[in-house]
């Protein structure tokens, strides 16, 4: 296989964006990751999409030839693939753009992600992402991912020592790193005592302990890392490209606080690019809720179970820590496109690893990794990048 | 890149089945083609399935996810990926497969693809189908795929010599091969007669013009050609895949009876397997209505712009004739479970190939191709297959 370089990044500003259209938001996302790559339209081979559910919010499939034909590439045919994951859709179209290149089938592929969320209601909103989950064993059953969330919260407070602070915690500090994103949808810190008398979701979870709903697009551009220097002086190379599944239900696990695609996929990353955690110098891990923030870096690896709570506490995954977690605010802060996180997790390493994350730059980040998560844990992609 | 080949492939019957689930339809397929290339579960390396509109037909996303878990493979943790493309999405599916064997990423890689589409009504199935094309300047103006369709063949009837009884011997020619097909929908001969005294549906498209809303699955094991032969005797190359896409709306197209990305993913796939169109032995063609059949066989190349009627009509695209197009009914008389389809493609001519299609068989058979369209042509797959 060919080694794989990002060549380039563009992201939307995540948020409610009612002045703009699915279509549009992929064409912003676009147009900002070739003009930072410094690609035509025309020197595009392939594009890939991640998007969970056009579908439901704004009825629309087909979603690879709409923004083919929206970016302006229809006039060349260039093929155009949407995958779809429920929330890990962005992780899986990166990796899809990376194998496709890696093959050496396509040289220039661009992958994207994208989600328009508020074009229906919160309710429809909310039942669409249900589809993420098991609509015959879960949805019916009246289950919402704050919901089966929340089992994961009680389950793991109930075994592990995790207090309520040091949950909340988890949102404080994506939030203070969202303040320093211009693209975050919340640009604002908050205190504990914010997330501790926010409005109760599903026990224990509170407001402040869930993504949003968001509109936004994200895009990168991949290349044969030996063409990579023709576009760009800072390649970030893709050391590795990983993906697991588990079953779709929480009650079919063998543990539901562990979520075992993660740790399957983090083996299989950390194996593939022969690294282990302690060269890791940041990570974006799939924040829907908190405690899937306090799951995922103890199931890649970074710490014991049961010790994410107080190595929260302590500082570790602060931005000035040893192991900076979310620096781009997380899905909590910096908002979850679904579509799109994925995507915008490989644009915030890259910012990082390239020395353009301003106010949240992370000082000699040399290498990163990405971790997303569709429904509770049935698909998780990670990816390991560096210069 | 490596070289390719299907070791295996298993298909539903067809049909509206009402005592089935998605999920079930899935698992029947991808067991069949499992014992087909004679491999068990835990040696499969990756999984894709093509499926255009779960969300809309059974409100479920995260498909990958899903049939990982019910075949049974989330306890390796398999990565399963969906890929959609409106009824291309089988083309797709197939695609991604032979892309990662191709890298050398992974071995062992089922390409499914399913679609459950009578779990709704009709309105809402035709609603749902309406997602293919462009929703916001087709679908809100209250254009539906047979309006669609019936516009080409407007355009196409006003600027070639193609008579309504030409048309209609073109599913005359599909029922006929249905009838011979053990998995086909519609397994009985129809007369001319039978389709020009149809309902119309959308001038000049009667009843018998259009596929069927139809339930079920099909998948293939692919496997890199060096390793076929652990598997099976009769291993089928995969030649060439291409695919290319094109404006999603009609409106913007150069011209509406050519579709561009069918000529471009024709050529590009003959390019690849360095054949022309006279080394093919059969076709199997996106026949969705009756017009879209006679514009995919002049626009692979098989005859000059305007010719398909007379070929049609003088039996050269009959079973019996020097180019078999659709010997499985194609989508009009085997069915269109819209995700599906490219898969069924793909498995039909893998019985061809390896002399399975009993008395379809067309005798002798070397090379096959398949063409998959998305929409009105906005994304295209083609394949060439031999043995």
């Amino acid at each position: 296989m060919r080694e794989v370089a990002v060549i380039g990044a563009g992201c939307t500003t995540f948020g409610e964006k009612w002045d703009t259209s699915f279509r549009n938001l992929f064409v912003e996302a676009g147009a900002l990751a070739l003009e930072d790559a410094g690609v035509s339209g025309e020197q595009i081979d392939a594009m890939y999409v991640g998007n969970m559910s056009a579908g439901r919010f704004i009825e629309q499939e087909h979603i690879g030839a709409l923004i083919a034909d929206y970016a302006g590439l229809a006039s060349h045919h260039v093929p155009a693939t949407r995958v779809e994951a429920a929330c890990a859709s962005g992780g899986l179209s990166f990796r899809q753009a990376v194998i496709a290149v890696a093959s050496g089938l396509e040289d220039i592929v661009v992958a994207a992600g994208v989600e328009k969320m508020t074009d229906v209601g919160t309710g429809a909103s909310v039942d669409a992402l249900a589809g993420a989950a098991d609509r015959e064993w879960e949805g019916f059953a009246g289950a919402t991912f704050p919901g089966l969330y929340a089992m994961i919260a009680q389950d793991y407070m109930h075994r592990y020592p995790l207090t309520r602070e040091q949950l909340g915690l988890v949102a404080v500090k994506n939030h203070y790193n969202g303040a320093r994103n211009p693209i975050a949808q919340f640009q604002q810190e908050i205190s504990l005592d914010t997330v501790l008398k926010s409005s109760l979701v599903a026990d224990p979870l509170r407001l402040f302990d869930c993504s949003p709903i968001t509109d936004g697009a994200a895009a990168v551009v991949v290349a044969p890392l030996e063409r990579a220097r023709e576009f760009t002086d800072a390649p970030v190379r893709v050391l590795a490209s990983a993906q697991a599944s588990d079953t779709i239900t929480l009650h079919d696990r063998r543990d539901i606080s562990t979520l075992d695609a993660t740790v399957a996929a983090g083996r299989r990353a950390f194996r593939m690019a022969g690294l282990s955690t302690s060269d890791i110098d940041m990570v974006e891990v799939h924040d829907c809720f908190t405690i899937a923030e306090i799951c995922a870096i103890e199931d890649l690896g970074f710490c014991r179970k049961g010790e994410a709570g107080r190595f929260t506490e302590e500082g570790i995954t602060a931005l000035n820590g040893d192991l900076p977690v979310n620096t781009s605010g997380g899905l909590k802060a910096c908002g979850h496109p679904v579509g799109a996180t994925g995507i915008k997790q490989v644009y915030e390493i890259t910012k990082q690893l390239r020395g353009e994350a301003g106010r949240r730059q992370i000082s000699g980040a040399e290498i990163g990794m990405t971790h997303n998560v569709g429904g509770t844990g049935a698909t998780v992609a990670v990816h390991i990048l560096g210069v």
